[in-house]
């Protein structure tokens, strides 16, 4: 028995490996139907960034990256191909450091995590030839695309769901990687329960939650990275917040540098 | 429907207030059975830390602390009464920086946390006298009281499950706080898929997963802080790992210092 106010995450089974081009909302229906299931108002669709990048083409060739000095520079420090330094470069405003097989940067949409979040596995290219290497870009606007795909699951299905696009990020002070959401559409992503009361009447003072990313970090549980990955899970059953319009997204997560006293110490005013 | 392979998240209904010297395991069990639901094998039971604190007495009466010198120093600049910052100079191993309304230490167990974890709120304790504050403090070995609170789940049910002690903390780079495993038995919390292959046979570099911080983060999603909360959820169907003997618990968790580049610059090697 599962009682009513649960929360199911289920792995979407059969999604097969997506190029550039494919409608990802259309595949994924599908393969929900063909595991009897339909959405509803209210669910979740939570889909690994990797797909998303590839059906948006967000692919590069490592073949036709020509290197600057600076990824020359760079590529012994990170134990890297220089080629591949220079796509990390250009999807970065900052590098935070490097070291021998650790090159963290700010992307441009503002995360810190390693490489720019570009990654070479799980690549088929159409077209390929041998020795080719093909590297997975961040999706441009991560937001946007979470809310194109929720626009086209309405479009194909009626309902009125959620997208969530995660990723992987290591962090400071705690080892491993967790779930993130880098987009999200029709939720709120970062719930502020601030001035709230709690049990006994006092006032919460420092609630803030990252409820997109503790979502992202559920489906991640289902997602897997290796053989058997599933790169598409469905939430049911969670009661998120609605975002107010226009849907500012994941944005909501990542921290201005105004307010990161770790790597600005001049922000930490005191002591 | 809900497929075979999906994972419940199942808040556990009418947890009383609990009171030092309570049977945690006990009350669940028995609220557990009240919703029709029996534990199984393989389940996961999350506990908001303040309950398992509660239940173990870890509780201190501010009236009864006596403020140091150093305590009186860093008040002001916390904004905090310098008993309460006395309380949490106590738990503590390292202060990592103070600026208003924020005090961000290392514990004793090595979190890197605001207030370490110290909190005021939910507290209602036998023998109070008006104008009391009760702080309840972390548990003083988190990875025990899971492993405490699984033998005592399979005296009273027989279920060999795994038992995760949750907090709530922030982070560098993002913003808000998701859930974090202080304490788990029975699971690994930090997985290690390096070396294992990918779908097109390519090695995996980086993936080390901390599917205990991802396990807390999907609990803490129905555990509320406000007046709705919800301390315990049962988590149905996660195919973890089960851990080697002895366990380490979330202890694999906690970043050392020789592999913390942020607090420790001398780390970062090159550039």
């Amino acid at each position: 028995m599962t009682p009513d106010n649960s929360v199911q995450l289920i792995p979407v089974p059969g999604i097969p490996l997506i190029k550039p081009g494919d409608d990802l909302a259309e595949i994924i229906t599908q393969q929900l139907a063909a595991a009897n299931l339909t959405l509803q108002d209210g669910d979740v669709v939570a889909l690994a960034q990797k797909i998303v990048s590839k059906s948006e083409g967000r692919l590069v060739n490592l073949r036709q990256v020509v290197a600057s000095e600076r990824a020359h520079q760079i590529a012994p420090l990170a134990d890297k191909n220089p080629r591949h330094v220079q796509v990390i470069l250009d999807e970065s405003r900052e590098v935070i450091w490097v070291s021998p097989g650790i090159f963290v940067v700010e992307t441009h949409h503002g995360f810190v995590c390693a490489n720019a979040g570009v990654d070479r596995s799980n690549i088929e290219q159409p077209g390929a030839e041998e020795g080719d290497i093909w590297l997975a870009l961040l999706p441009k606007d991560p937001n946007q695309s979470a809310a194109t795909l929720k626009t086209r699951f309405k479009e194909l299905t009626g309902a009125n769901i959620a997208v969530l696009i995660n990723d992987t990020h290591g962090r400071p002070f705690r080892m491993g990687g967790v779930g993130v959401a880098l987009g999200t559409a029709g939720l709120v992503a970062l719930v502020d329960e601030r001035g709230e009361r709690d049990m006994f009447g006092y006032t919460l003072q420092n609630t803030v939650v990252a409820t997109g990313d503790e979502l992202a970090g559920a489906a991640s549980l289902l997602m897997g990275q290796a053989a058997e990955a599933t790169p598409v899970v469905l939430i049911r059953g969670m009661r998120y917040r609605q975002p107010k319009q226009p849907d500012t997204g994941a944005a909501d997560l990542v921290r201005p540098p105004n307010k990161d006293v770790f790597r600005y110490p001049a922000n930490r005013k005191e002591f």
